[in-house]
C-alpha cells in the first residue's frame, strides 16, 4: 500500500500504472507532474491522478513513491532535481526501456539516495502515447523487468515488486546488461526496422500505390512505426551499442539472404524460412487473455 | 455465374475463394484438385469442393473456369498440363503474388490459349495456410489486381473481374511491371524482414529469453514470419530483381540510421522516425470492418 505516489511524466505508462494501483486500492493519494500543463490538466480531469503540481520538487514532496515515467533522454535531469529534495525513506523506480545507461545517471545524480532506486521497465505500452491512452489493465500479465544494483536496499525492490504485482504484473529480476541485450533484440532492433522500412517506402514515387495495395501484413509489420519518435530517439541513444551491433548482425544476414536469392538457392531460402516460422511458432506465446495486446 | 469452377490447388486463397463463390450463389458445380489426397478428401469433406478429380485433366475437363492457385513455383507445371486439355472456352485465371515471370511461363506454356488466360493476384490471406483455414469473407473489402496482357481477351478479364467482385473483392488493373514493384514494397520485402529477423534472433545463446520477454509490437512484427516457407521462397525467386533491390535500398538505410546512432545524432533520428510515423497515419488505413485481418 503507497500513501502518496507521484507520477513524473504521466503518459501511457504513468497513467496506466496510476489507474490500475487507484483500481485495486493500492494508493491513497496520487499526485501528477509533468512538463506540459495541459497534459496535467487532462490527467486531473480524467482521474488518473487526484492533484498536479507545476514543479517536480512540489509533486516529490512527501512521497512515498516516485515513478519517473519521462522519455529515458530526460531521467538524467528529474534525478538531478530528486536528489535534492526525495525523503530518505522515499523509494524512486523508473520505467525505462533502457537500463544500463539510466542506472549510471542515477548514481551520478542521486548520490546517497541511489540505494532507493530501483530500476525497473514494464513491458507493455502500444503504439499510442499520452495519458488519454492510460488503462488500469495494460500490465496485466505482462512482464515487468527490475535491474537493481548490487547496492540497491532489498526493501525498496520488494516495494517496487509488490506495487507491480498489484497492477498485474509478472515481475523477473535481472541484470542490466542482460537487460538490454534481451531488449535490444525484442523491442528496440524491430522498432528502428519498421521505422526504416516506412521511411524507405514514403520516399518512393510509387509510395501511393505501395500503402494502397498493403494489407494486414504490411499493417502489423509497420504498426510499431507508428510509437513515439521522441522516446525511440532515446532509446536508440541510450542503448547505442547494443542497437548497433544488432543493426550490422541484421544487414549482414540480409545480405546472406539476397545472395541466396540470386544465386536461385531455393534450399536455403526453405531452411532459414522454415527455422524462422518454427522459431516464432514455439517460443512466441499468444496475448495474455484480458489484456490489451500490448508491445515494447 | 460460373457452371463448373475447378480449383487447382485448394489451399487458404482457392479453399476461401470456392467458398466465397459458392455462398453467393455465383457457381453450379466446384472440383478441386491438389498433389495432396489429403488436402482433396478434406476440401470435399469441408464442403469446399463437390467433388475431387486426382487428375489436373479430370478436373480442368468442361471447366468454363479454371483456378491456378498453387504456389508461383509450380505453376509453369500446371499451366503446361492445363494447354493440352483446357477447352477453347475456357478461362484460366491465377493467384499467384508475382506476375511477369507467371505471365512469361503462361505464355510459353499455353500457346493459342494464352490470350484466355486473365492473371490475377487477391491481395488477402493470413500467416495460416491450407483448406481449413479457408472462409468465405477472406477478400471482402480487399483488392483484387488483375494484369491483363497485351493480348488478352477482353471478355475473359471481364468475367473474372466478376468472379472476384461476387466474392467481395475490389477488382484494379495494372501492368504486371508495376504490380511487381509494388508488391515487393508492401508485400515480399516484409515477409523478408520478418523471416530474417526470427532467424537471426533463434540462433542467438539467449534467444529464450528475447521471445520471453517479446511483447505484442515484436509478435505483430513477426506475424508474416510464420507463413508457408515454400510459398515465400518461390515468391524470393520469381520477382528476385525486385526483391534483392529493395533489400540493398534498406540496408542501405539501415546503415544511415546506424550512422546516425553512433555519431548522436538525435535530430537526424527524430527526423526520420517521424516522417515514418507521419506516413504510417497518413496512407495505412484500419482493415475494413466484417473482414479478416488479411494479409499479403
Amino acid at each position: 500500500m503507497i500513501n502518496k505516489l507521484a507520477i513524473i511524466g504521466t503518459g501511457l505508462i504513468g497513467g496506466s500504472l496510476a489507474r490500475a494501483l487507484r483500481e485495486g486500492g493500492y494508493v491513497r493519494e496520487i499526485v501528477a507532474h509533468t512538463r506540459s500543463l495541459n497534459s496535467m490538466k487532462l490527467a486531473v480531469e480524467l482521474g488518473v491522478a487526484d492533484y498536479a503540481e507545476t514543479s517536480i520538487e512540489g509533486a516529490a514532496e512527501g512521497a512515498d513513491m516516485i515513478i519517473v515515467s519521462v522519455p529515458v533522454g530526460t531521467m538524467p535531469e528529474v534525478f538531478g532535481r530528486l536528489a535534492a529534495i526525495a525523503s530518505r525513506e522515499c523509494i524512486i523506480t523508473d520505467v525505462g526501456s533502457v537500463k544500463s545507461r539510466i542506472i549510471q545517471a542515477a548514481r551520478e545524480a542521486l548520490g546517497e539516495h541511489f540505494g532507493r532506486f530501483v530500476p525497473g521497465h514494464p513491458i507493455a505500452g502500444t503504439e499510442q502515447s499520452g495519458v488519454a491512452s492510460a488503462r488500469a489493465d495494460l500490465f496485466f500479465g505482462h512482464r515487468v523487468i527490475l535491474t537493481p544494483d548490487a547496492v540497491t536496499d532489498p526493501g525498496a525492490v520488494a516495494a517496487v515488486r509488490s506495487m507491480w504485482e498489484a497492477a498485474g504484473g509478472i515481475v523477473r529480476e535481472m541484470t542490466a546488461a542482460s537487460h538490454d541485450a534481451v531488449l535490444a533484440a525484442s523491442s528496440h532492433l524491430p522498432h528502428v526496422l519498421a521505422y526504416a522500412l516506412v521511411d524507405m517506402l514514403v520516399r518512393k514515387d510509387e509510395h501511393r500505390e505501395i500503402f494502397e495495395f498493403a494489407a494486414g501484413g504490411f499493417r502489423d509489420f509497420t504498426r510499431i512505426a507508428s510509437s513515439d519518435p521522441t522516446m525511440w530517439r532515446d532509446i536508440c541513444l541510450e542503448n547505442r551499442e547494443q542497437i548497433v551491433a544488432l543493426i550490422e548482425n541484421y544487414s549482414k544476414d540480409l545480405g546472406e539472404i539476397a545472395k541466396a536469392i540470386s544465386r536461385d538457392d531455393g534450399q536455403w531460402l526453405i531452411k532459414t524460412f522454415t527455422r524462422a516460422k518454427h522459431a516464432r511458432e514455439n517460443y512466441i506465446l499468444p496475448p495474455p487473455a484480458d489484456s490489451p495486446d500490448a508491445i515494447e
